[in-house]
């Protein structure tokens, strides 16, 4: 096995900040209240039902089962999102409720190890039958993520104990020997969480399987081809696949010779995330060519401004490359997320600067766009422009909320929200051999030990609204070691001082890091700055969509407007090309954030629909909010892309 | 009964130019080739089966049935069509095979007057059951309107009285009277047949009859709804209302207490046709105001700039008001014809510039656009822009094709164009008792006897490539009456001239048209001269879709640009606002057109997605062509409206 990069969370804490406070709210908010809505006892919300269906399922009470086949992904996603929250910072209330709920889940695992209470309770005969469209394996690879975390979190050993169970039997069931079922998941998580558990475990045994999974995928003769033969399933494609066939599972060629990424969204991203793992374990270089190969089209022509992927609603998938339209954006909060796993996991290949962008610009702009700033209510698709009365009308916007909501019937992205940032920490930075590389930048303190020697790492800075970086080591003796900062894309003109004397970046740079070598002392002080001017993107021109638009975007952050400084139609309102743009904080702002300001124009109201004449314009004063902080005040119109004239 | 304004078609000829050359288009190609069409002898077309379907109910052959429930339809529109095409120029072998055909009609007709073929072979327990869905009185008000149109053309009633016979079926079925149902079309299209049925047979029960219908319509308690549940019909809604309930019908409140155009866009427009027509012939002045009111706000707040209307794919119906995006744009062709008819209704109330302005948008546009220039392939949906691979893939395209083609399974539309272009003489003029209100302008020739003086009018013009009209008149004697002229709201300054002399405008201007109230002697000459700018229209701002981009017109032509003359991605083509555009008529291109050419600017191919650096821009010879003309130089990208730089 290798070794891991990950920050251990018990090492890592994050300071005051966007980061660190959307961290807090998820401790003290989110995660409580998730657990109000597993237990169904949050008024208003569509019902879970995932406890419930654990004591069913644990002989505990009696009752039927509520939700679809993957319910219990909801839990075990929370479960690893509390696992998270408790590492580092004791709360025995949550410990407790953590500690009898894994002793439900031992109740309910069944002596094989099987464990899915919708197939125990509703239909055990259906049991490994259709692992297309019925996410058995899914389900367990949150269970056995759940495990781990919450086994690096307590020490114990108990719900990582059924989790080898539940990995032991899927490990004898598939595989390429003898009596064994050449299949795989239907929606990719398991091989991931596969490789986390043998990272947990020491047993290479699960990446064995993880690769086994990846490589079988989209090969002839088809898994999922003959498993339905085999069930007698005459409907030649299920309606989940929307008319792309198996191509919307990824599973109708084989991965390596995938060459742009395909079908659901979600599912496109956690394989990719596995296959990431799988290449770098295993020093597989064609299978990493190919990882590489797909990040790239990604980026250059399926990734949203805000940093989401998957554009086509119709089956939350991935589109044709540059059709990255605003108003039928799907971008899933779970696909954002996934964006960040994948892009995680490429730093572990190398540690490159414009993948770390890419993460950064996920977390910050789709990811958390996903919850509203009370933690109690999400966004599944995050649209990058609103008109309320329109999209309620719209077939192919029908799965738009024009606000957050409470919880949802498929409420896969509440939970991975909350276990994405209670988890930060992961992000943060890789543990090299030679030193730590930092990808991104918030109050924080991080310590580790340097070949036997404890140090200590303060950051602090307003970091995404500030690009002021003051880092400040404390070795408990002079060690030397690599220490890396990202030198973000979006910035023309880093600037660096290590106790105060300017280094000149270019000698330093490696992958867009400065690559600072040298042996530190306890006191030795860093400042990065990272001047942060508002900039406007264009996009490329083949993207037909945003032809004649620009977005704004300030340090890592994206900005929308909104009906709630500028009432209806927005697209009336053009920003000059020459206009001075300003960013301003704003304590008192949607919990203190910076906003960009200026001078624009609005389109006069005409009374036809066409006319030969230019549109009178009249100035309106302008200001553009954080995209991710959007819908807090209400449910009104809101655009990222912005004509300019 | 009111006088019609209508020009007989006998009385009228076109000449050469567009309009003409569809009509002989029409006669000599498209009319043969829907026969073939609908005795399914066209390879690699969709079946019709219309003919075998009626030789089968006339107990001529035996067979199954073919096709929908309202595929009689296809084959009235035919006839409809070949009767337009026989008035005033004898073709024998058609008027043998229509004569034939309405012997065939006259004996599968049912002793009562029904007549359907679907329900006569299919389901006769189904008849009058389901109004709501099944369009048994849309199919009747088809033949009734194909009747009209072949006794105009022959004077012989044969056809005629087939259609009388089904009209009083209905008549003695539905009415206010004891014993009779309270219900109405679900898709309408009798009403207006009856009006036309009424002013052939001079019978005012069939107005009486069409106007019962229109008010019936969504009164409480609901007729559609307490037939479904006669039905037993537990449905709640059937999927063809696409989730907008009765208003997909407009039959979920009174058409009297509608204030926005709603529902399936060829219903609505063929409703508010037939409710002109009501308000006229009875002298109804409430709604009359209810029809001005929803004309204007599809005018002002649904009309695509090609004429038409319906921008919502989902349902092929109204979107919401400003909602008038280019590339999920529905605009079927139908629903432009359905604008057409109503307004040249509208001009009925009173003749306004304004009214006719929008229906020869919506016939150079949209109708023209609905037929390849071969005659023989079709589009039902019209986008204002174009990406194939896009297209394809998107499920909210899915209707639309990327090329024109033979014939639809529905396939309301060709037929529809045949009546429509064969009987452009019906759109081209009014004949008031003051003399003659001229609405479009082509090379023609008319005929009419005013106050018992046969005069005769021939106009030249290469309109719509030219704005000069040369109209020379010829009574038999001098005599007294108005000749008015249409002055296009697009033509910001019309001369005119009368035998060399200039006439000032601003005196005899009435509704837009100049109102030219004289003595005319034979020889006697107008010219008007419509100057012809190219125009770059903008849209309203509420129009989100088009915030920032321009059209061209010229004259009444709407143009596009090609992949055939600019290679892939058009979405990177910007014009300068300042770029001067040209006029050049080429008379080598598709079959003779005006291009609009001058210099624009290409955005050059960017390696990422996004960049804060204004988009490198190099010169690229522009030419777009008139949008009607469109695909007809192979599959390829399209865009009406263009981004201005």
């Amino acid at each position: 096995m290798k070794p891991s990069t990950t920050w251990p969370l018990q090492d890592i804490r994050l300071g005051r900040g966007v980061l660190g406070g959307r961290a807090r709210l998820v401790r003290d908010v989110v995660i409580p209240y998730q657990w109000e809505a597993l237990n169904d006892r949050v008024p208003g919300a569509e019902r879970s039902g995932c406890m419930s269906n654990l004591r069913i399922a644990a002989g505990e009470t009696t009752g039927e089962f509520h939700g679809l086949f993957w319910q219990d992904s909801d839990l075990a996603k929370w479960l690893e999102a509390a696992s998270f929250r408790l590492t580092g910072e004791p709360d025995p209330a949550l410990l407790a409720e953590l500690d009898a709920t894994i002793a439900l889940l031992t109740r309910a695992q069944q002596p094989d190890g099987y464990l899915n209470t919708f197939f125990q309770l509703v239909a055990p005969e259906r049991k490994w039958t259709n692992l297309r469209d019925e996410h058995e394996l899914y389900v367990a690879g949150h269970f056995i993520e759940a495990a781990v975390a919450h086994h690096a979190a307590t020490g114990t050993r108990g719900f990582l104990e059924i989790a080898v169970r539940l990995a032991d039997l899927i490990d004898r069931m598939f595989g390429p020997r003898e009596g064994q079922r050449r299949s795989y998941p239907g929606h990719p998580e398991l091989e991931l969480a596969l490789v986390k558990l043998a990272r947990a475990t020491d047993e290479p045994r699960y990446v064995r399987l993880a690769a086994f999974f990846i490589d079988e995928r989209g090969r002839e003769p088809n898994a999922f081809i003959a498993e339905a033969e085999a069930r007698g399933d005459e409907e030649k494609e299920p309606w989940h696949f929307h008319r792309d066939g198996l191509n919307t599972l990824q599973a109708k060629i084989p991965v390596r010779k995938q060459t742009e990424p395909l079908g659901h969204a979600v599912r496109q991203m956690y394989l990719l995330a596995a296959m990431i793992d799988v290449a770098r374990e295993l020093d597989d270089d064609g299978l990493r060519t190919r990882c590489e190969l797909l990040w790239s089209r990604i980026v250059e022509a399926h990734l949203y401004v805000i940093g989401g992927v998957g554009a086509d609603p119709w089956g939350e998938k991935f589109g044709e490359p540059y059709d990255l339209p605003s108003d039928r954006a799907y971008a899933e909060t779970c696909a954002a997320i996934g964006v960040m796993m994948a892009a995680r996991r490429m730093l572990d290949l190398e540690p490159r600067a414009a993948v770390a962008d890419v993460m950064e610009r996920a977390l910050y702009n789709n990811v958390l766009a996903g919850m509203e700033l009370s933690g109690k209510r999400f966004f599944y698709v995050n649209p990058l422009s609103m008109e309320p009365a329109v999209a309620k009308r719209r077939h192919d916007c029908r799965l738009v909320k024009t606000s957050r909501v409470p919880w949802f019937g498929c409420a896969c992205c509440p939970p991975n929200i909350a276990r994405t940032l209670a988890s930060l920490g992961h992000y943060m930075a890789s543990r090299l051999p030679a030193g730590v590389w930092l990808h991104l930048y918030a109050a924080s303190e991080m310590r580790w030990s340097q070949d036997g020697t404890a140090v200590r790492l303060v950051m602090e800075t307003d970091y995404p609204w500030s690009g002021e970086i003051k880092i400040r080591l404390g070795p408990e003796a002079p060690v030397a070691f690599a220490l890396a900062l990202r030198l973000p894309g979006w910035c023309g003109n880093p600037q660096l001082r290590v106790n105060g004397e300017r280094v000149g970046l270019a000698p330093v740079t490696r992958g867009g890091y400065a690559v600072l070598e040298r042996t530190w002392k306890s006191g030795d002080e860093i400042e990065l700055t990272l001047p942060m001017p508002v900039e406007r993107l264009r996009a490329n021109p083949a993207v037909s969509a945003l032809a004649g638009q620009v977005a704004l975007q300030r340090g890592p952050i994206v900005y929308a407007i909104e009906e709630a400084d500028h009432g209806k139609n927005l697209a009336g309102i053009s920003l000059p090309r020459e206009t001075p743009l300003r960013a301003r904080h704003d304590p008192d702002l949607l919990g203190g954030v910076v906003v960009i300001e200026g001078a624009a124009r609005r389109a006069q109201t005409t009374p036809g629909l066409y006319q030969p004449a230019p549109l009178a314009t009249e100035p309106v004063a302008f200001r553009a909010v954080p995209y991710a902080w959007w819908n807090n005040r209400g449910e009104g119109e809101m655009r990222v892309w912005l004509n300019e004239i």
